[in-house]
């Protein structure tokens, strides 16, 4: 056999994550580690009435097997908002519900591509994509990024080069506002010229868009999928941000035929998404809480943004560099050459203070000095103090490397 | 490459399902065709109460992302109902809470074999175990039942068969208690035999039981991993039939080494399960519903299978046999060998009574005249009406054929 998917599933995500989490939980522990929401964001009041009025008028049907593509009116309503927060137009039938926007990263490699075959995507890049991508045998090519996200210029190289070697790869795969761990928001001009890209060479962009509402600063650049209807864009939105990522409720819009091989797939990998969560979902939408909750969201994560921006201007040794988000939940810092960000963990965590280290976000794990630093979970006065924790790790680390 | 996987998902489940569902929900159709618990079985009052004391208590938990590997207070109440209901000890760390039953039978075969790979089953066998074989690409071996389950001695004569030619199979994968779609019971020997087979050639077992606790008639048997606790038993459970299937919360409980692959892999399929709905479960079990609620379904459920066998006994024409089910959902038909119960499901359908045909449980789809029969989701009067229509629509196409 080419591919043994134990062993594709060990390699899956880093062990570093995994050891992270045992210390996450720890008293007093600072983590800008997670990819939480705050709780703050939680429209619970909101929720707490919807689920009781859902209990009450559709427990028949909110507690019984649903369909596999989701709840008809569920997918309406989502049609509905993406034309009002994207402008785009997505018929419900090019329209399924995941269970979370996982589902549909795990989804994609599996249905556009085979084992061994290329995916190209964003260096760093989310995770999750990560793992999907080696569990599906998948050989990743990341592309770097600057602030304006990822170097379209290096990817047209990129491709020139694949296809003069006669290779394909199956889609790019970007995340283009508000990067996961970035930070960076793909500028206007290089939306265009990736979608030309995908054209002259005729490969699919998957667009993955968990935290395109959540916007602090700057204009709003169109996504990828509407700039351009007519380019093969699958776009995958999700409820977590938004709503809350308990309630395991994502989306993925494609053709019809995407849709539908991402339909039986969802049969042999989960069935159903969960029916109550997709009834309060709906309801989410249709009451216009999502409207009204997500300003003050952003509201409450301005201010964390601009805290730990501050912080980091404050405590972050000298040659230390960080993005700027203009919306999301990370920033991500780049700190002294000398640093193994990986190996400093250990000793960030004995200060009760925890990230993830760069690495885990290059699909060939290759730069050593990076972080990507969570600001929506913590408390205000949180990020302050855990930021000076981490500042002074990183300047002992530093003295530390300079003395050997 | 070998294996296409979009070709794989192309065949991953029968055209005919989605047919029927098309149909099912038709003013005045009456289906025996899906496999849906009956509303009145679902604690509503009960479970209205839990969630709105979850919202109010633990919302801060309930609606943030969770563990992968499950709630952990969770794990510990399966481990205390697996004690009290199977007489099984299973510590919670040998138990990965899974988003419906559904994601285990996904994981095992990507777990514990590669695409092209030996699975034995039964035949017939549950259809999203056939769905997750062929979307993983495995070979599957169905081994014939009868009233007593799976027929080990022609198991063992393909043990040995495989064996003389240097194939081994990666697991067996049994419904022993009320067998969907067959409706059979292992029997306590043939589970001894099957034990010893599986000791004997060194291959696990894959003991799949979303319904063993819903039994109307006779003694219960031992599951397979209470018989020897030495055997390499795979359990895989569900909140399905004894709480309601639209909280999507199963359960698999294996060695720590299989549950740790299980758990990589759901990090890369859909992360956590749906947190509210695992509180739900949580206090579901800790509030003693669970207990309280399974006799309930019983009787409920028994009337509803003895209102079927008699209507069957009534309406069905000579020659058809059906299987006399313990418990469970469904009743397995066979009707006369000149019929293909595929082909006459757009009559039935047409007589506003659906069922699902036999063909679509065997792997190979071969056998062409059996139906599965679903009694719980129906109202009584609607049991009696539909099956003297199937009955008719039966009778007729015999008499067609013989015309012919």
């Amino acid at each position: 056999m080419p591919y043994t998917f134990s062993n594709l599933i060990e390699g899956a995500r880093p062990s570093e994550i995994r050891e992270l989490l045992k210390y996450a939980s720890q008293p007093g522990m600072i983590s800008f580690g997670g990819g939480m929401p705050n709780p703050s964001s939680f429209a619970i009041e909101d929720i707490k009435q919807i689920v009781n009025d859902v209990l009450t008028v559709s427990w028949k049907y909110a507690l019984q097997y649903g369909n596999t593509g989701g709840l008809p009116e569920l997918r309406e309503e989502i049609s509905r908002m993406l034309m009002e927060t994207e402008g785009f137009a997505a018929d419900p039938q090019e329209i399924i519900v995941t269970s979370g926007s996982q589902q549909g990263l795990y989804a994609l490699p599996k249905i556009l591509a085979n084992p061994g075959d290329i995916i190209i995507s964003e260096a760093p890049t989310y995770i999750g994509a990560i793992s999907s991508f080696n569990v599906n045998g998948i050989r990743t090519i990341g592309i770097p990024m600057d602030e304006f996200g990822i170097k379209t210029d290096l990817l047209e190289k990129t491709l020139e080069d694949l296809k003069r070697s006669g290779k394909k790869p199956r889609y790019i795969y970007v995340i283009p506002n508000f990067h996961n761990p970035a930070g960076y928001t793909l500028s206007l001009e290089r939306r265009k010229h990736l979608l030309e890209l995908s054209s002259k060479y005729g490969i699919p962009i998957v667009e993955d868009n968990p935290y395109g509402e959540i916007r602090f600063s700057g204009e709003k650049v169109p996504s990828l999928k509407k700039l351009d209807p007519t380019a093969e864009v699958t776009y995958l939105g999700t409820f977590s941000k938004v709503m809350t990522p308990g309630l395991r409720i994502g989306y993925l819009v494609s053709s019809t035929e995407v849709v539908r091989k991402v339909n039986l797939l969802k049969q042999a990998v989960a069935l159903a998404t969960d029916t109550l969560s997709e009834y309060i979902a709906l309801e989410y939408l249709k009451r216009g809480i999502m409207k009204k909750q997500v300003p003050k969201t952003i509201t409450l994560y301005r201010k964390k943004r601009d805290i730990m921006l501050s912080s980091l201007e404050e405590c972050f040794p000298e040659g230390s560099t960080w993005s700027r988000p203009d919306g999301g939940m990370f920033i991500w810092a780049e700190v002294d050459k000398s640093i193994d960000t990986t190996a400093m963990i250990t000793k960030a965590l004995e200060k009760k203070v925890a990230y993830v280290s760069g690495s885990s976000f290059f699909p060939d794990g290759s730069k050593r000095n990076n972080m990507r630093l969570n600001f929506t979970f913590s408390e205000d006065d949180q990020i302050k103090e855990g930021i000076m924790r981490l500042g002074e790790v990183i300047s002992s680390e530093m003295k530390l490397v300079k003395a050997a």
